[in-house]
């Protein structure tokens, strides 16, 4: 499957090589055995004045198909080149989820103007789906669902089925409303096959029906369609009243977009609302990045501040310096571990069978755990290369107080957000990385100077170590 | 969905009681209407003991789906409890792909044992899927699919699908195959309906198939599901002859994890075999993150190795110590975001379209504008707190040069590896930092040198430059 960009390019230039001689029948002929999504890649490929040329040879059944699939920009530009016939013909016959996220795109002119073209009956739906807030089971559902009633007998709603299975996006999932378009039930296409004919749907369906309310966050629901391995699930209003469904197909993108954005908000870059961050141009991509790496270089500004104001200590052992980064750095990836695991576990919901407060003391466990084997590692080589044991032990006991403080703060910063009703993914990777270096900078050179103080006789055996962890090395 | 937690929570509090009284009547009336997944995170929450007496008050039919929903642990404690007969009969029921994921967890003696009891045609699939890589579709897919013939009419096809309707993962994708089991065409449940029953399927499916091999890789797999908006994609051997198929359930489940991996390694987290960070215990979790700190705190070495070389020019001037952790910082930030895009641009495969070198190039570029951005905030910092125009010019001059670095590096890395058929996530965020680390205190350092052995006279106009910013900032 990692050939399909490349299959849609082969297709592109075959394309565009039998447009510009006006091999027309060719390009049918080209494109019928290929899967509209692909089709749809090929002819967001052709340059701009042959891609309406090309939208137009299509069947007109596959021409919707294919323009959903296509990119917005794309979208867009056909809309001007095809004439206003073709357009409505093209925007009535959308699904009205595709349509509202079409319509999200377009200037509110061009909007409004559709919109009044519309059907009445399409009109309406439109307009119900664009009331809802953006990232909702409201603006994610479809309305073309089949619904049915509990007297119907399974014979009857197979002849349903067949008449509706056109104009509906899934015929698998089935629904039982009653007078007052309540949701009273649910059965699949399965249970309808296997039914007896005469069976009524009252006596099939399942009445414990999972359900989500117009309002609720995408997220959610996807991981209902996940949970329970839905095809898709019914959204009801606040009356309990069968509005729309949501399909497994628009729930993966869901779950895509918001391990994109999990992932982006780890490495502190602002995720914008589709994934296109390589189609974006430098200056936009620049000001998604700006903002947090502007936050963060004030942040270090305190660190600054931490070592500027201990100078005298560093002035008197100059070696301590070429371990703040050590430092700061082993407390920075600490914490973003800790940080990593409890975002993705509070995204994933793996976290709640523990609990917020274990799951913090557990962390803060690990970063002390941590600490101490790293100790092994990091205190003789200090020792030797700081050439004292005073930077050794200076830098040996921060290490402890770090990592135990990060491996605190990288869980209970992102569990505190999530418990104050804010994304925990704010409380990103780096955030956390450039806090702890002040701490830590702080903890380290305060611990070198208290030493230095009360014994300054570590400051001497240099020779002694240098030759000790020499011999001990060689 | 939030609730679905709290609902088995109460789930399993009731359960526990009514067990514990022995209102077995009262349990079935209780779990009859709640779905499988919600019933087995219930019984996986009692007490052990009572976990294999819930299980038996469970319809047969329903067990078996309960069953494969458990967690690994419990089904394998659950194993230990049953009778032998009743193991055997929950074994030999359960599809072959939930099967082949049990048998993974089991000790293999145990499924020796197993596989000699299961029926000859259930040992000779599930031999045949562990013969399979892990995470490959053969590994991924079952084998109980709907096979027709292209001389069936629809009528007979119908009849077909509902008698096999009870025993097959799913009806609502069919495949049409020639004597010798290979692929011919698919069509949905959907074609099959709205078809005349006359019509044959040879004339009514698609011969055009999206199919994968046994060993394609499982994220492919759900890449082609997602591409299409297949609700499943048949799996073919060499010869393409239909061995399985994959369900979207199981892709989903994929996107989760290779998600939750991807983000792992952004944190430096190793990824265990299941999303099961919360459930293991503190050893297991140490030794998952301490593998990658230790060669982060190694590859720090080099960075104090570099401050220890230049220590002379840090004693001249220690307040340049003070900017170490900025530029560190910064560095690393940039190079952060370069690498999370770029990452996630190979997962989403959406930076096929602008291409390799391209990408590294933009990204340099953008390294190079925000570099310049940062400079309007940190030199005239660095200037006033450094006390000299000379720390001034020497953090500035170097989060240029560092900037670009590392959007180059965080870039260039993870294409380098991901074009040497290795993980890109591997070059992971922290691991990018620490490396930037590295260079960019070696440049910092290097130009201040430079600037104190060519221009000393910088390092003079302390007293002017501290009023002129304080003037300026008042």
């Amino acid at each position: 499957m990692d050939q399909a960009p490349v299959l849609a390019e082969v297709v592109t230039r075959q394309l565009e090589s039998m447009l510009s001689v006006g091999n027309y029948d060719g390009v049918k002929m080209l494109l019928a055995p290929v899967q509209p999504v692909d089709v749809a890649e090929a002819i967001g490929n052709l340059p701009r004045t042959l891609q309406a040329l090309a939208f137009r040879l299509l069947r007109k059944d596959e021409a919707i198909e294919v323009y959903e699939y296509l990119d917005p920009a794309v979208q867009q530009s056909l809309l001007e080149r095809l004439r206003s016939g073709e357009v409505l013909e093209l925007v009535e016959e959308m699904s009205p989820d595709d349509r509202v996220r079409l319509f999200d795109e377009l200037p509110a002119k061009v909007v409004r103007r559709l919109l009044a073209e519309l059907s009445p009956a399409e009109r309406k739906v439109t307009a119900q789906l664009l009331g809802y807030a953006p990232e909702t089971a409201g603006r994610l559902m479809t309305t073309e669902y089949i619904d049915l009633k509990d007297f119907h007998s399974a014979a009857q709603a197979l002849t349903i089925v067949r008449r509706r299975a056109r104009q509906t996006e899934t015929i698998y999932s089935l629904y039982v409303t009653d007078g007052e378009r309540h949701l009273t039930g649910i059965l699949s296409l399965r249970d309808l096959v296997t039914a007896d004919p005469e069976d009524r749907l009252g006596d099939v369906m399942t009445r414990e029906v999972v359900s989500v309310g117009t309002d609720t966050d995408q997220e959610d629901v996807a991981r209902a369609i996940q949970r329970y391995d839905f095809l898709a699930v019914p959204v009801v209003d606040r009356e309990r009243r069968l509005v729309g469904i949501v399909t497994v197909d628009d729930v993966i993108d869901v779950i895509e977009q918001e391990a994109t954005r999990d992932l982006y908000a780890a490495g502190a870059v602002e995720a914008g609302d589709e994934d296109d961050y390589f189609q974006s141009n430098l200056f936009t991509v620049a000001r998604r990045r700006v903002v947090w790496l502007s936050v963060l270089v004030v942040a270090s500004f305190f660190t600054s501040e931490v070592i500027a104001l201990n100078e005298q200590v560093l002035k008197e052992v100059v070696l301590l310096a070429a371990f703040i980064p050590l430092l700061a750095g082993t407390g920075g990836n600490v914490g973003a571990q800790s940080s990593t695991v409890v975002i993705r576990g509070l995204s994933t919901q793996s976290i709640a069978s523990l609990g917020r407060i274990k799951a913090v003391v557990r962390e803060a466990t690990a970063g002390l755990l941590l600490g101490l084997l790293m100790m092994v590692l990091v205190v003789p080589f200090a020792w030797w290369r700081g050439e004292s044991p005073l930077v050794g032990l200076s830098v040996g006991t921060s290490l402890l107080a770090i990592t135990t403080l990060a491996a605190t703060a990288g869980a209970g910063f992102p569990l505190l957000f999530d418990r104050m009703g804010l994304d925990p993914a704010l409380m990103s990777t780096p955030f956390i990385t450039t806090c702890t270096d002040v701490v830590g900078t702080l903890i380290y050179l305060k611990t070198a100077q208290w030493l230095l103080a009360h014994m300054p006789q570590l400051l001497q055996s240099t020779g002694i170590s240098a030759h000790f962890w020499l011999a001990a090395f060689s």
